[in-house]
């Protein structure tokens, strides 16, 4: 979760390891990122890859809109020397961020320019522009597929594009296939995490009600799988993972990725091998 | 199940009682049937019909093609007679038709040819003529929506559309989603049957992962409920229904039809009310 | 929600009008309730209660013990007053209580203390107590079954249980079913709450593994519904439902109701009727 | 599946490869098997066994009651010259045997008796004896754990027990785990079969019901994968399996064994290694 030299270092043997098409790097503090070496890394090992992000408090768009503004430039920079594709997440806000009132007209306004001024700095550097939705607790800006559609519209910038989370669906769809059926236009990117944010497979989430729709919808996007098992301290609040959700790295690799890739091939998103 | 003039309108009763919008008619023996009758009684109710069956043994399609052809053509002109709008169900062969091998070349054959003209002769009436995959138990020719499409393919026929049955599909396919994607193109109608053929929602079926699949791929056919609960013996041995499969056809009415339809709402495939 | 005078009016009447066994009270400020107006009501209309809560921040359990036992000794006799059979809930805390850390020895030792007073003051009143492990969000105390066992027994008096909630499970348990096997010993009482917080039935939750698990533990404790659609406001932050998660209060009870009864019923938990 | 020399010595080799703790032998034609070979490979492998068979049509027992116990005898007398522990499966008739009637007092009376000779011979030999009920179309006498329990309480004898498969429970129980429940007195076997005999985890079975239902009830007997890959032809009318239902013995092997391992995992059901 690091991005040091050394995180990056071991992430993408990791990556290379397992055979990941793609890997996603956590931009917590994009500006103290080595843009250059990772860029290194990923070409020497052919990996592509997608940024990520929450914004620190002090920039929460809904807020802070110039601040946000400020912050997701030097993002969608670093993305770019770093050479990956998108940068996705919590981009309209923080991980956590919670007023105990439902989202005002202004907050959702302000966040609405943000996203428009990212996207259009996003286009100018040739790179995507996620939203992903995320649940209750963790935002109380934008927690459902529909609701991240209805920004997307609301901006209606080309390069934009939706980024789901199976764990958070878990949480604020009625059947997680209506979330992805509400997303699919603009669905592009999905993080296959189970309902702890465990190993994948050994949850709450209906990975058959998850895939059928997946195909349903002719998804091509990327399926990412995500787990939270050794986090930064900086993040505990927000996501609140008190204990580990599985028993071991090796555990979420070598039983949660084959049954994600044997749902994906008995679902026909990829070809049997 | 027995459409005799009693039958019919105990039939149509119900289904105005309970709001259907169209009611199945098993044409089992379709020289006997009454059709001015039904004609009558649907147009007086205001509901609309299709018409199913299987072939009695004497004219099954894969060995007496000639038969087949000359029974679907009585049973589409009696379809055509009532003001139903389509044929359907196990139209190529008898419910419990087994040879204990896979199928021939020559009994595939024979079937095209039988659904070929039967389909020229319902386009001739202004019908539509549905093929239903069933278990590997009541038919070894069509198990799978795919061996459905590929028959329908075969044919090439417009008035061709495929009948998928959950009851069917629990059994045959590697989740039923994928059943619902292979079949997509041709899909029109639906039985939405329980895994013991008993009251739906109180069986084994994936009820989020059919609605969720039927809902991604935007389907807007026919939506059937169908439980055996009192069967007629002729249909005995294919069927093999031994037990009573649910307490009563009032428990089927008022717990399985709600059920299927809060979740047909909750997918929206039919409107809130 | 809120337990006025008329608000009890109104909760009693529903419970009667849906055929409740029993209802559940939400004892927020349980000094302000008028507990001779609730006993006569429960008796007149021979309705069972039981009273919920979460603490105060002024007296959570984990920083200010002997404060959360003066709160829950007075909500233990207005419990009493009011004819109710049990308390519980987040007995150990707030709803929302989050340190953004791990709990600690020293909370820990606490919550123990805390629950140990508080359950001797209910035996001398005859009353049961409850613990209910809430999902990582609301707490970082107590998240699992299993966290909930430890610490009865721990506590070790006879008169408490564990009193689970689907909803919550649905995100911390690695199945549901594991969840319930684990607190088999101390679950009286389980909250049958969709993922959403909204119509039973209508979410991800896996009511097949929940109803199969509670039938294979031969569970007899209450069965109780939970949806959130009128939230009052001091709960907002805590539970974070920003939006309406079920269409109205008929739709959770003429759709969600019937739904668990009917699950309830084919697991064999309830008589057919 | 041809249990000669060869298939032997081949099985059992796949067995030790894969990590099995014991073995199922189809005894098809039981006065045929090398007895003395098996013993001999068994117990060099340190393999444990349970043989299964259904009976030949001359020797139904609803029908020739003698002749059936006869068999039986010769069954249970190689299995013990085998090594095994118990003969299992369709006992009391054939695979695919159906009247096109239900069971008559006669035909179960009939049963009763050859289990119960059976079950005495078997506990001469200090051999257990167990009843698999099969689906609506492979027997219209035993089709459910409620029936299978059935027939054990009425014949009595301590060596009798109950062998489930998830197959046909996925077809005739209401609910995999109601089955698991009604028969966790006497169930000591159950195979983990897909809903079409294909690839464990690719099909429609609910493991999450069915691993939680046998966590629940403290199942602590065998746990047999079971898949149809290669079948003999004398099989192939009662089973009808007419098209492959996995890719490759590697597949379901490669596949669905570490899936069915790792609910087990989950669920508590084996150890974490």
């Amino acid at each position: 979760m690091s991005w040091d030299r050394e995180g990056a270092e071991r992430a993408v043997a990791a990556a290379v390891n397992y055979k990941m098409e793609f890997l996603e790097i956590a931009l917590l503090q994009p500006h103290l990122v080595d843009a250059a070496h990772t860029r290194a890394l990923l070409e020497r090992n052919e990996m592509r890859a997608v940024c990520s992000l929450g914004l620190p408090q002090e920039v929460w768009a809904s807020v802070n809109p110039d601040g946000a503004i400020s912050f997701l430039r030097t993002a969608l920079d670093k993305t770019k020397e770093m050479g990956a594709e998108a940068l996705s997440g919590v981009i309209y806000g923080g991980i956590g961020e919670r007023t105990g009132l439902p989202p005002t007209v202004q907050e959702l306004s302000n966040v609405a320019r943000v996203i428009e001024a990212a996207a259009a700095h996003a286009k100018s550097l040739d790179l995507l522009l996620g939203i992903e939705p995320v649940n209750r607790y963790e935002t109380h800006l934008i927690n459902t597929a529909r609701q991240g559609v209805d920004m997307i519209e609301r901006v209606g910038a080309e390069n934009l594009f939706l980024h789901l989370d199976t764990y958070h669906m878990n949480i604020e769809e009625k059947g997680v296939a209506n979330g992805i059926i509400d997303g699919r236009e603009f669905l592009r990117y999905i993080h296959l995490s189970e309902s702890d944010r465990g190993t994948p497979g050994a949850g709450t989430c209906d990975w058959d009600e998850i895939y059928g729709a997946l195909a349903a919808i002719r998804f091509r996007g990327g399926l990412a799988m995500e787990s939270f098992i050794n986090m930064p301290p900086e993040l505990g609040f927000g996501l609140s993972v008190w204990r580990p959700v599985a028993e071991s790295f090796e555990e979420v690799m070598e039983n949660g990725l084959p049954f994600l890739r044997n749902k994906a091939q008995q679902y026909r998103l990829v070809q049997s091998t």
